[in-house]
């Protein structure tokens, strides 16, 4: 056997690649995780999840934006205090959290190279750093490689980013900025998060979207719900529209002209419309592994093996859902095929979160896709404002919706919107995982009061309509 | 047949009550509720419940409490702003909800009776009221009653309630006091509530409680985790102590003496040791019941038939748990074998939630619980400062323990101390009650970031020192 400094060399200290080492640790491998950031800790940690949703809790709180329907006028505050509050929250918050990250891979056992990987054959890496202005560059070898480097903000040629009025997510992210309005490019999960939030803070919001729904893989009902808080609120969709051009005026401020030839207007454009992965640098041609046109690679669904058998990628560079949960999960299911461990691949669905202003979150099957399977279900309705915990909380609009299967009482589905659904969805995703139904739900007795008193409410709602092997109030 | 009124009429409109009657009317049964309260909703509406959670909602957003991480110094405000805040959210909560509940009978066809009711015959009351200064009564009918009359603080002789200084629970929820410092006396789940809410306003607090330990259906390693939480934030806990003396000073400040020599001196006094059944002008007599010395009324635990079988008891007036969820549960149960309506009674445990600051839910066995049973069990414990929401919230002062059985790797009890545990609970609460253990937690994939992922770092915490059928990361 070839003597290799490592037994496992993961590039990317994001969740795939850290759950991967740790997983591999405890297998009893040696692992390193070669990560080219100042701290370990990924897009996840340190410009796109957490920052987010640091942000995002800021913000709420900031704007006191929960306590909304007991306040006569909002809650204003300078955009000084605003930025500095953030700033300050987002410093503690990702400082605790590389704290536990490094003690977490300290305890496993788990080398970390600073330093940019690059393959320079097919058990070797090139890791170089600048240190001190001087680059110096070494080697490691390993049996097996983890390619776990995530995703960057697509930067389309033409669009004139410059750091200040035209912008991507990571910039927002480094240094929250509040612009006297703000146009935000693509409908995704990263645009819908930030427009929310600009909202929030009572920036006039316009989002462009080249599709003509948004959010295509959630459950209809919920989207529309959602859509219609946004227009509430004034945000401004345009769906199924395209940039035509953007141009700078003389302040510097974005004019941007739509393919309908409507012109658009703001002080600040945040571009969002796609991710591409990190692979440039890589040295992927020393091993015969190619990325796709947006720098994704494929693998094996079930191993997570790209071309090369030795070497695994996981996380937001193999593309959807590229959600920090379900890159863990991958990341360990790579460890374990790497390393002969019997892979235990949950049968479970996971659940999908999304962060923006209200939440919005989702397990198992939606509606649409209940219908488009034949199968016969029953829909169950409750709205936070049914519930006593939404009459305190003060936050009326949330719903949540369960999806039967009308012939074994099953549940399908749930998809919720409103604050705390990223939460309580897990409810519904244990019931649906373990087999449980409209019958345990309607029978269960929740605390009071909860907004998890809304599963009961659907599932009555639903059982008022189903063929009843017993009557229910 | 006789020819009643009604198939069922029900004294009291709190929610053991309302659930009653929802469930006889969908039976296709008339129903009448009796309530003597300008308002219907019971004391879970009006004097319970309800307006503890919402005052404890409202100091939580005036306070900011739930940000402290991120703040040098505490929020303060005036005494005014604090109480008309109170104020103002508790009359628009409390009308949201009577409106909600409103709306419920009406359109289930149940008809509100406004008076006091006594029983002055086995199947007939007399409703009497006081409109405009008259009082008139009127007698009805009914086939089956339901006691459903709830529980008023117990005021024992001794203790010299004027309404200001020396008050009851029932006075904190008409009014929010802002005294200098306050002594509890009753370190119950009443007791808790409000001596937190009082401390996260700063107002020094003591609590006086007769038994050595609190909260003693509670796991103890989280009521001891709760109880340094509390000592920490400078709350003076009393246990094992009762009172010897109140007096009033020359400022009508209550002077207390201990039974061990010790003075207390505060501003007020909120004295929250008991409830008694509301029995006392039912006209019990006339029907053959007799309440206990605390005013409660024994039940059949299946039927929740008093001795009458006709006369059924639900609700706080039976006894522990004395929750609202749980009321609903025997209100339905109540209604079902009154109407000869096959009872499902659900096998599954019901979740018990504290609205103390911190939250305290639980769900099935208590470490001590399981041991007594002589059950072998690992238990796993996850902090939140241990997940990124933790972070995030700032709020890092919670812990999940998680017990499991070591034979079967099922999930025994779920015991949760810190903001969200009565939400969260009824993730295991659905993983207990539908047959999933440590394999289902540990495998789940979580929204991220949630603090239900203290579910997966709990159960991987016990899974590390179980036999294991599998290795696991």
């Amino acid at each position: 056997m070839t003597d290799f400094d490592y037994d496992f060399v993961i590039i990317g200290g994001g969740p795939a690649g850290r759950r991967a080492a740790i997983q591999a640790s405890k297998l009893g491998k040696s692992v390193a995780i070669v990560d080219d950031q100042k701290k370990i800790g990924g897009v996840s940690v340190h410009t796109g999840t957490l920052p987010s949703k640091t942000i995002r809790e800021s913000v709420l709180s900031v704007t006191g934006w929960r306590d909304q329907h007991f306040k006569s006028g909002r809650q204003r505050h300078g955009a000084n205090v605003t930025q500095n509050s953030i700033a300050s929250r987002l410093s503690t918050t990702l400082g605790d959290e590389v704290e536990v990250i490094d003690s977490q891979l300290c305890r496993n056992n788990i080398a970390t190279l600073k330093g940019r990987a690059k393959f320079s054959a097919s058990n070797k890496l090139a890791v170089s750093q600048t240190v001190q202005g001087k680059k110096t560059s070494y080697s490691v070898t390993a049996e097996k490689f983890l390619i776990a480097v995530g995703t960057k903000p697509y930067r389309p040629s033409h669009i004139p980013f410059n750091g200040t009025s035209v912008v991507d997510s990571d910039c927002i992210a480094a240094n929250m900025p509040m612009p006297k309005s703000i146009i935000v490019v693509g409908g995704g999960v990263i645009g819908l998060e930030y427009a929310t939030i600009f909202s929030t803070l009572e920036i006039p919001v316009t989002v462009v979207e080249a599709r003509e729904n948004i959010l295509e893989f959630i459950d209809r009902d919920i989207v529309s719900n959602f859509t219609h808080q946004l227009s509430e609120r004034g945000i401004n969709l345009r769906l199924g529209r395209t940039i035509k051009n953007i141009e700078l005026d003389k302040n510097n401020s974005p004019h941007v002209v739509l393919d309908d030839g409507r012109e658009l207007r703001s002080q600040m454009l945040l571009f969002t419309a796609g991710r591409v992965g990190a692979v440039g640098k890589l040295g992927l041609e020393k091993v015969g592994i190619e990325a796709d046109s947006r720098g994704r690679l494929s693998v094996n669904a079930e191993t997570l093996q790209t071309t090369q058998p030795h070497i695994y990628a996981a996380g937001d560079i193999i593309g959807f859902p590229a959600l920090a949960s379900t890159s863990m999960e991958q990341g360990r299911l790579a460890a374990c095929h790497a390393f002969n461990h019997p892979i235990h691949t949950s049968e479970h669905n996971f659940p999908l979160g999304i962060y923006s202003i209200p939440e919005i979150a989702s397990i198992g099957m939606s509606e649409e896709e209940a219908r488009a399977n034949d199968l016969q279900v029953e829909i169950g309705i409750a709205r936070f404002q049914e519930t006593s915990r939404g009459h305190i909380l003060g936050n009326c609009k949330g719903m949540l919706k369960c999806i039967f299967d009308l012939h074994d009482r099953k549940l399908l589905g749930v998809h919720i919107v409103g604050e705390g659904a990223t939460e309580l969805i897990h409810i519904g995703q244990a019931v649906l995982n373990l087999n449980g139904g409209i019958d345990y739900l309607s029978d269960t007795v929740f605390n009071f009061p909860t907004l998890a008193e809304a599963y009961k409410v659907a599932a009555l709602d639903a059982y008022n309509r189903m063929p009843q092997p017993r009557m229910r109030a």
